[in-house]
């Protein structure tokens, strides 16, 4: 039987979401928990994608085959039962055995928060801390100017070898937090993303935020194909995996 | 000279603001950097009052006498750079040695969280989960009944010997989350709070919320003087020192 879940979790104690020897890993704590209730043979669970250490999910997606059969209400009760306490498993459903949560992905959205305010200490591993006034107008314009398909090399790690690095961003938006006016949240819907692509996307909004860049040198940036042109780098605590679309 | 600081912290890895020995403390951290800074001889730190082991502070207040004359903004930036980065220094003033961030403390502010939604484990260590629904309009009417001036004995550990239980409560708010309809944030405004008095509040309130009592048995509850008859006391990990007034 196929099983389909979303699940929800804090990155900022775990080496990732992918399996490593040795390392604590969302993978790896899902595939224990799931192990015990498959009567004790291993499980495989498909992610929609992994995520990096540090990154947190609101809804991320997988699906897995067990040999018994439970119930979606039972199951989810058995998993949160046994995974720690900052992974959560929100929704179990039966799916179809043609149904792959990677291969079937339509589109995923990615949020990313910074704080340009006061240095929070509670909100540490939640929020990128920013201690510049950044250009917001001119950070929104540039996110536009990412909409629709485009060759994303610049916003990849220069060593990523990939037969095909266009992508086609959806929709983009940049939030103040209704909470909080030193606070932005920048959210990314496209239909793939590649390593480090949005953060080094965050990252190089910041700089144009900073007014090393004008908005429009984000098209020169994209056609250059150079990870070398694009900006830097920001910090995985800022990033959310919000939810993915089949 | 004296200085007078406001800080933040995330208290869900410390047991508590006040110092103890071979324990991790607010006061503790706080005491060693100001050591330091101090040319190697002792500072004694007096905060407006101590939190509890889990319980997170946005604006903590407390002062503290010094050997050498530094300015304020270089003692805030040096504090910073010595204490764990859950703590947060947010600004340092010079006050007249007479003042007293203890004795001379108007009134403070406190707000309890609780989520009534899905479990959220990036907000674990910061919100009180609830899985029940709460009849909110009724816990607004018990909060109002606290407003003024009430003996809390009912509200304070059994066993705490004071010689007067007689407090005020200026102001009381319950609010809903503007980002979130299933989270409720209850503020308390009051002259003094004694050990314990927050959280048990809260706890009542919960209670009434789902039905156990009616929200005008909180008059009997406050007139019993009887801790066993009033309801629970609700985890740390809700509570936030919101501010302190002088």
């Amino acid at each position: 039987m196929r099983y389909f879940i979303t699940f929800s979790y804090d990155g900022s104690k775990y080496s990732g979401y992918q399996k490593q020897p040795k390392m604590k890993t969302i993978q790896g704590e899902m595939e224990k928990a799931l192990k015990q209730i498959n009567g004790g043979k291993n499980v495989s669970i498909s992610a929609s994608g992994r995520t990096d250490a540090g990154v947190h999910a609101y809804n991320q997606k997988a699906h897995f085959d067990l040999d018994t059969s439970i119930t979606p209400t039972k199951l989810k009760a058995a998993l949160n039962s046994l995974i720690p306490d900052d992974i959560y498993v929100k929704n179990v459903s039966e799916v179809n055995e043609k149904f792959h949560a990677r291969f079937n992905v339509k589109a995923k959205e990615y949020i990313y928060k910074i704080n340009m305010g006061d240095y929070n200490p509670i909100e540490k591993d939640y929020v990128f801390q920013y201690n510049k006034r950044l250009d917001i107008p001119e950070m929104e314009r540039a996110l536009k100017y990412l909409e629709g398909t485009h060759n994303f090399k610049s916003f990849v790690k220069a060593d990523e070898e990939k037969d095909d690095y266009e992508r086609t961003i959806i929709q983009t938006n940049l939030m103040r937090d209704i909470k909080s006016v030193n606070q932005i949240v920048i959210s990314i819907l496209g239909t793939g993303f590649m390593r480090y692509m949005v953060r080094n996307i965050i990252g190089m909004l910041i700089e144009i935020g900073e007014g090393k860049y004008k908005s429009e040198d984000i098209i020169k940036i994209l056609d250059s194909h150079d990870r070398k042109c694009a900006g830097i780098c920001v910090p995985a605590c800022g990033l959310y995996l919000k939810d993915v679309y089949y």
